[in-house]
């Protein structure tokens, strides 16, 4: 068993926004795609979008429905295509994992995978090539599924831009619970508060509202099933969320200034565990302000004497508003680099502002 | 009194975010700004951004302190400036408003105002001068301000770019309760919930946690003054959401359905009520999916047939990714309009698609 992208032919059934981004992504690689599809719209989309409708012998069958759906049209495909590779792409592990190692001669054919991709409008045409470059795709074999075939799809999503990350089904489902279940979950409420309200009120609604409020735009039918389908672990992810409400409640109500400062303090400690891209760890820096005049080759400046103080900037914001004289950058560096660089620039009269940590 | 924004003199108390961007979108306009701020590193940066520190009798103050100071800085400002207009830009009015209006010589020389605009990072570092543009500014006046001081605040405001929207402080205070202090309470617990979360489980954080949990980045400092000030206002809100969650945690915990479906439908409909920018009128468009190829004059070629259908398009969204044949761009029309283009593509043998009926 070996894929080769570009000679591999590929049923993907559900042309869905993961299904038909999937088909874009292996078309791009030179794979043959055919689609399958209840919804005649979504199909004939899917089919436009990646090129016509093919008929083809499958050497890997994408499931790409609805979870609730997965198991058994698994089953179907495998009874008509008995010698191709099985994945789906499904938001909840532990269930459909189960169910296919019932069936072992399929299960050896199977591996799961879950991309950490999506957008809350869903559908064909909602479909993007690159929908999973850079998201992490995390892979769940069965306890039979060859480590060969847990390889070969591995390599075929890391070819589509995905960072492969294996977890057992059960990791896989208390992780999705806390980190896409909740915010979901959060988002419906916040926005479900707005019904009803003054419209009035509603007007000097900002950013911050519509950015907590996007992922409340999801269907309920996608959802109810993965909100169901993890019921267990959602439920210990909310008694926490409850708890802090209701602390944050008793708090304002008997105007508790301490117990009010740690629950903002306490969201501070839960953007920090995030980390980085990719997986990566979540790193602290240290910033160094310096107010610049707009002119060409200020920044090139900027760069020669972090040369000249030997030190490496892991990153920088440029703050810039059209019209002014001035801006302002700001640069991220480990404590030691920020130090000495700081100390370099104010002998060279730049003007530097103090070191700042945070993330 | 007639403010030339040109000739106008101005201090500015408070240095932060705000402050300092006030202070940039002023001096843009041609102000002249001085600053004062009792942390020496967010004046420094003010100064060496707006351009230096320089002595003047304002015309205007502005009061830029975290709402807890407000009042006492707005007297001790008209004491040494008993000639100058005030305005105060803090994100609470109903106390401070009530507060002013108990020293007639100053209400009648001062008009709350508050701008919707902000950003999860605070302090001087962080001000641009295009802060304010495209965002609602609210104005609160007390019951003595006369309305030719109301005007020309107004007037500066909207020179800035805001979009001036008049507000009783009751009002302002009911309304931020909802749209600006909701979504902060929200984003603070979601975050808040992932303290001590495995960190295998944050590896696979996506956009959605972090787009929900941004706004938990805020001062603990700048809110919890808010949050203590609007405390009435807030748990009125916080009752709803609260209501909610519980609703959710007995659906998910009786394996209710219908519940489910039922709560992040009300998710939807609470995101249908949020109106568009700058207070417009939240709007239903009719969507017309087009599949096109990616060759030059696609696009100028799909306008000519609009034309020729006399048909407006309201809107486009293009989605297309790199390396990809084909493009898909969508069309947001009135109804009337996008049956009628539908119809006229599909005579011409355009790949349309199926309408759809959403915001």
């Amino acid at each position: 068993l070996e894929f080769s992208p570009g000679k591999l032919k590929v049923t993907i059934v559900g042309a869905g926004l993961i299904g038909t981004s999937l088909g874009l992504a292996l078309k791009r690689l030179g794979a043959s795609i055919s689609f399958a599809d209840l919804d005649p719209s979504n199909l004939r989309i899917a089919q436009d979008l990646v090129g016509g409708a093919i008929e083809l012998e499958p050497d890997l069958v994408v499931v790409a429905t609805p979870v609730g759906a997965s198991f058994e049209v698994l089953k179907a495909q495998f009874a008509l295509h008995p010698q191709a590779m099985f994945i789906d792409i499904g938001g909840l592990k532990s269930k459909l994992i189960n169910d296919v190692e019932g069936f072992s001669a399929l299960a050896e054919r199977f591996c799961g995978t879950h991309p950490m991709a999506g957008r809350e409008i869903v559908g064909a045409h909602a479909a993007r090539a690159d929908l999973f470059e850079g998201r992490t795709w995390i892979v769940t074999p069965t306890h039979v599924t060859p480590d060969s075939v847990t390889q070969e799809i591995s390599r075929l999503l890391t070819a589509m831009g995905g960072f492969v990350l294996s977890m057992s089904p059960d990791e896989h489902d208390r992780a999705v619970a806390l980190v896409s279940h909740l915010p979901q979950i959060m988002s419906s409420l916040t926005s479900s508060t707005l019904v009803g309200a003054p419209l009035t009120d509603l007007e000097i609604a900002g950013q911050g509202l519509r950015d907590t409020t996007r992922l409340a735009d999801s269907s309920a039918h996608v959802w109810v099933d993965l909100l169901l389908g993890n019921r267990d672990a959602i439920l210990k992810v909310l008694e926490s969320t409850r708890k802090s409400l209701d602390g944050l409640v008793d708090a304002l109500d008997r105007n508790n200034r301490d117990a009010v400062t740690s629950f903002i303090e306490r969201g501070n400690a839960g953007r920090a565990v995030i980390p980085g891209k990719h997986g990566g760890k979540s790193r602290s820096y240290t910033f160094l302000p310096i107010v610049i005049d707009d002119k060409p080759g200020e920044l090139a400046r900027i760069f020669d004497e972090c040369a000249e103080a030997d030190v490496n900037v892991e990153d920088l914001v440029i703050e810039h508003s059209p019209g002014q004289q001035t801006g302002l950058i700001t640069l991220a560096l480990n404590k030691e680099d920020a130090v000495a660089l700081h100390e370099h620039l104010l002998q060279k009269d730049w003007r530097v502002h103090a070191l700042r940590e945070s993330r």
